[in-house]
């Protein structure tokens, strides 16, 4: 799942309107689809994000509880993060790993693509493991509404919240979760 | 990962402006989140969704590849779909499988929900297991603008299409695929 497909465009044929908030940008476009169709169709835009599953040398897993206002929720995610203009995805996630986890990690394997919402969403998440960590002494500041708590578990302890129904995760961290157990051959 | 944690709502204190397109309307509201920051944010409303991880007798399971706009490619998932207002997940479920596949399940299991894109949508997944599979003489017509191929593989060379890096698949259909394994020991 590192690359994508072809791209197949579909043909823009007007924007009807759009709305920007902070780095996404969401538009209502009259367009042309392979088939021939023609309709509405809604769709973010969004830069791309990166996300990474963060193992220490003793076989933890760092995971994050972390406040999201769209589902109104604490869930537990991987450490991840929207992409700056014009940023490399690997150099974002070592940023958002230091200011989320407070962890640095030396070595980084690609785990490759994926696209979390492929029916309203252009974002493509790039998949990261994270490993051989050292606990920062100071966490850096991230960014003023980031509400988390730090969280270690055991992979038996992080396979038992997800099928436990105790706790949510998200698609992305499922994802990712899934691509570095078949990396570790967990 | 079947129910949600509590719910925990930001307050909005103002909705400066929405678009609907279809099913989704997307705002972007000014709210005050939990920890007392106040700022806006775009969030995408939108009425739910399932899929279904369709497993044949014999052991195959059922695939889709489909295009999609918003990514510009055709990607491999599972049959899924958006529910219709008041509609209930499974019901929904049950219709788009025959819609998208061609098949219909006489055993069904929940596993429970995942958030696709907590970040920016509101949107939750209700993932199903579908089991007994009886292929329909006739496939009932979908949505127009569907345009899908309908793959039938083993667990092996699902596994392997998403280890290999050879097509991409999103994160409710690995997220539906890994928690299907955790219910049969895959």
């Amino acid at each position: 799942m590192a690359k994508l497909p072809p791209l197949e465009p579909s043909k823009i044929l007007k924007t009807h309107s759009s709305l920007q908030a902070k780095k996404i940008r969401f538009e209502v476009n009259h367009i042309e689809l392979p088939i021939g169709i023609k309709a509405d169709f809604g769709i973010i835009r969004h830069p791309g994000a990166s996300i990474a599953v963060p193992i220490t040398n003793d076989g933890r897993i760092v995971v994050l509880r972390q406040y999201r206002f769209a589902i109104s929720r604490r869930i537990l995610e991987f450490p991840a993060g929207t992409l700056e203009k014009n940023e490399e995805p690997l150099t974002s996630m070592q940023r958002e790993l230091k200011e989320e986890s407070g962890y640095e990690a030396s070595k980084w394997d690609n785990l490759g693509v994926m696209t979390p919402c492929p029916g309203y969403s252009d974002e493509v998440i790039h998949i990261f493991l994270a490993r051989d960590l050292k606990k920062l002494q100071t966490k850096p500041p991230g960014d003023a509404d980031e509400d988390i708590e730090v969280l270690l578990m055991t992979k038996d302890e992080l396979n038992q919240r997800i099928s436990s129904r105790e706790e949510a995760l998200d698609g992305k961290t499922i994802t990712a979760w899934y691509r570095a157990c078949q990396l570790l051959n967990f």
